[in-house]
């Protein structure tokens, strides 16, 4: 049987590195990995079961952004069944006979460029920046280019071009990291370490509101690794939480807490109980 | 005195959109608008005076995304100084001569894409969509291109490349907004409604340290209206949190709950207190 996985394209991104690290974490045989440029696009293919997982942007995303994965989750029946989180490592790279001495411009995606702002400001201070679709389009575009240019992206993406690399870890911050979320159709076996992702919204958005929901965390002595607010968009300022905590729903303390909220919200929905990808936070 | 207003571009994006309102509001004159394709650059230069105003995306944004523009924001000792709220009105555009029925491919960036997605599926479920750096450079491409195409773009952007607008609103929800902020080196005049936003870092990353936080504003009913933990780069899982609620940091009740706070905190930024956009949260 053949085994769909979607990633964010296009060809060279992180997603799809990230896409291949699940695979091989997996040990899966028989893989068709499926590029597409829109994240609901692969999150409904997973509802559906067109792809049997697809791997998506969540957290200091360089492809995509993640208020669009979490406006997908939210919308989806599509489970979080666990992630990947991969070293940002930004290269300059340039075509073999250009000399770093005479770059003029630096193309990249908008993100690449802010994170490497400062080592571009400091080694390049004349330098032009310019915002392409994403760091492995940047990539290309360099390499078909007769200019005097570079382009920040990963060693993959330098290497599918033929391009020369000559600094690399370039970002303002060496251990930049970034998280994807795997989603599939159905839920998963709970690992040894778990974390579970869950959307919240509260009936009214008085003051105290969310005190009263990390409140049932705190009792029950659940850490919580990431809180947001996001508009529900029927008006701006009116907002549901996505939360994460550590553990699973099957968990006593997680399940009760679930419980007690559940009286109280107006909607809550998980979006999956998952292992925690513990090698990619060393 | 030439006043500089710098934005997030290319030109016709949202961003300058948001610059020109800001502009008209302030009555201001002698304005000279200056585009960016990094969000960096434009807090860097409006830190240093080099700017008098920048306006950069904060929520829900389509061109550049928050997570730069917190990161930004934590390093600058520029200050926020107002908001703008944009209503989104995501058009299909196409050139004069390109009827609907013919369109193969549909360009825009990869979030306005998204955005659309239900739109496009429903009008057009064999169309092929590709992502680009920015709605307007959607826009232009389609007015260069010799193809059956179309862009999803805002009206300005559409008007300035002399396309057609065959639909507008298209966007899956149709209030969906995007709020920037305006920054500048100093501190604003309060408003009547007054809004603050602030970066807390806590010594520890235990169950309830949120808890303890949001308890201080709930006891002096102050309303939170955003709240996010980001990582703080040192690792990814430890985070600090951008917390925005109603009031000026002159109130007595808000000044008295960051006296309590700062007490506790690694690190505690007031990012700035400033006039709310009442007429764009209508």
């Amino acid at each position: 049987m053949m085994l769909k996985i979607g990633f964010l394209g296009p060809e060279g991104s992180y997603s799809e590195l990230a896409a291949k690290i699940w695979k091989d974490r997996g040990n899966l045989k028989n893989v068709h990995f499926v590029s597409s440029d829109t994240i609901p696009y692969l999150v409904e293919n997973t509802e559906k079961g067109n792809l049997d997982y697809s791997i998506i942007p969540l957290e200091n995303s360089i492809e995509g952004t993640v208020n669009i994965s979490i406006d997908a989750l939210i919308r989806t029946e599509a489970k979080i069944v666990g992630e990947v989180i991969i070293k940002v490592n930004h290269c300059l790279a340039v075509r073999p006979e250009t000399e770093k001495i005479n770059l003029k411009t630096i193309y990249s995606h908008a993100q690449a460029l802010s994170q490497c702002y400062h080592y571009l400001m400091s080694n390049f201070p004349e330098i032009q920046l310019k915002a392409v679709n994403s760091t492995s389009e940047a990539a290309k575009l360099v390499a078909e280019s007769r200019e005097n240019c570079g382009a920040i992206c990963s060693v993959q993406a330098a290497l599918k071009y033929n391009l020369k690399i000559i600094a690399e870890n370039i970002q303002d911050y060496p251990d930049n990291k970034t998280r994807f979320i795997v989603l599939s159709k159905n839920d998963c076996e709970p690992g040894i370490k778990n974390k579970t992702t869950l959307v919240i919204a509260l009936p009214e958005n008085k003051p105290g509101v969310l005190y009263k929901v990390l409140k049932e965390f705190a009792e029950y002595q659940i850490n919580l690794t990431k809180i947001e607010s996001r508009p529900t968009k029927k008006e701006l300022g009116e907002y549901l939480f996505i939360i994460e905590c550590i553990g699973h729903i099957q968990d006593y303390e997680l399940n009760k807490v679930l419980t007690n909220l559940a009286a109280q919200a107006v909607l809550l929905k998980i979006l999956g109980s998952y292992p925690v990808d513990e090698e990619g936070y060393k």
